[in-house]
């Protein structure tokens, strides 16, 4: 069997930890919002012209996953604003924490966090009601900046190869914020030690392509 | 005569100062970026969840003109950062000298920056060659952000009227960094008095527009 065959056999679903769809857009919402904060950031940043030109697409293509969850929120009858009210504290939090002390930590910030939050609200976005449940997946499966932001990594890297303990350690670090922010975006039953061992293993995955992202930089998880 | 038609009568064009089309796409593109940078800027430390969502179309506006006119960079068989290099220097000591002390003179950026440039690179653009001129104009016929930025600042104004004399300062301070940039990306020929004078009628007209949007706000420019 090939890999992509074992990664479909052992893919785990969330989609009883799914928050009502109001919740769950609201959250969504501004998450995506943040992820564009933090492109915007690293483009505004960046060191040279070349690298705004190519973080360009990414900043365009996050805004729009935004517009379009936001979009969502309207059709379900929400104020965007409103919705997205609840979840400003714990979001803001993270970006604080995971701002990076300089661009390349952003970058890296930038390329960690888009994939896994994409990934994890791909998932819980399964459980939603009929109606909606495919649209709103189909907008985390609507393109990926990752590629690109891993290859201005990669160039960092090989420009300045001191940057990648720096840098990997700064990975070791996001996964751990990133984690408490998609725990905190699953909506946990009474019994919680009996959900925590069923969502582990999702958890497990997510830390797993966590791990192959920063192989692909050669860096250790 | 309606205003409308008085306005189209006077208008004067530019196309006699249009740089070589690398030239003004290299510019133009930069200038755009520099507009989105400012616009992410204003979401990013927008006061509230509602202004934050009030933005997040302007600033998607924005990076999309971008990308059009990086577009047409590369259909010309150009490179997006190689064009943009050339003008990094003088667009950002405009963005530096016109990023404003907090949120709103920010915002306020925005609002009058954005539909003054525009104006400019789309009478420019007239007279790029034919085969891309009207695509070229097009983008910047594309949308505007200019009325909900505008709403935006009337609603802060309306809020705490004190912030009306330091905006109207920050607008006529504006006015002038503006017009400098707008200076420096025509085309002068060898005879530059006569040039100036021709060119005269269209930075009136530029004014007299800069001078509505100052008035939409209940402000003298």
């Amino acid at each position: 069997r090939s890999r992509s065959d074992d990664q479909v056999a052992i893919r785990v679903d969330l989609v009883e930890f799914t928050p009502p769809l109001t919740e769950f857009l609201g959250r969504a919402a501004y998450v995506q919002l943040m992820l564009f904060e933090n492109l915007s950031r690293a483009l505004s940043t960046a060191p040279s012209t070349a690298a705004k030109a190519a973080i360009g697409p990414a900043v365009e293509l996050a805004i729009s996953k935004h517009r379009a969850l936001a979009d969502e929120i309207t059709r379900a009858g929400g104020s965007i604003a409103t919705a997205m009210d609840p979840y400003t504290a714990e979001v803001d939090l993270f970006e604080r924490s995971t701002q990076g002390a300089d661009w390349y930590e952003t970058l890296m910030t930038c390329y960690l966090t888009a994939g896994f939050l994409d990934d994890l609200f791909a998932r819980l976005g399964a459980g939603l009601p009929a109606e909606s449940s495919a649209r709103i997946v189909a907008i985390y499966h609507s393109g990926t900046a990752e590629p690109m932001l891993g290859q201005q990594l990669q160039s960092a890297i090989e420009a300045n190869p001191r940057l990648a303990s720096r840098l990997a350690m700064w990975g070791r670090r996001l996964v751990g914020d990133t984690l408490l922010l998609a725990r905190a975006s699953l909506t946990w039953g009474e019994n919680h030690r009996s959900d925590e061992e069923r969502a582990e293993p999702v958890f497990t995955e997510l830390i797993a392509a966590h791990t192959r992202r920063m192989d692909r930089l050669g860096l250790t998880a």
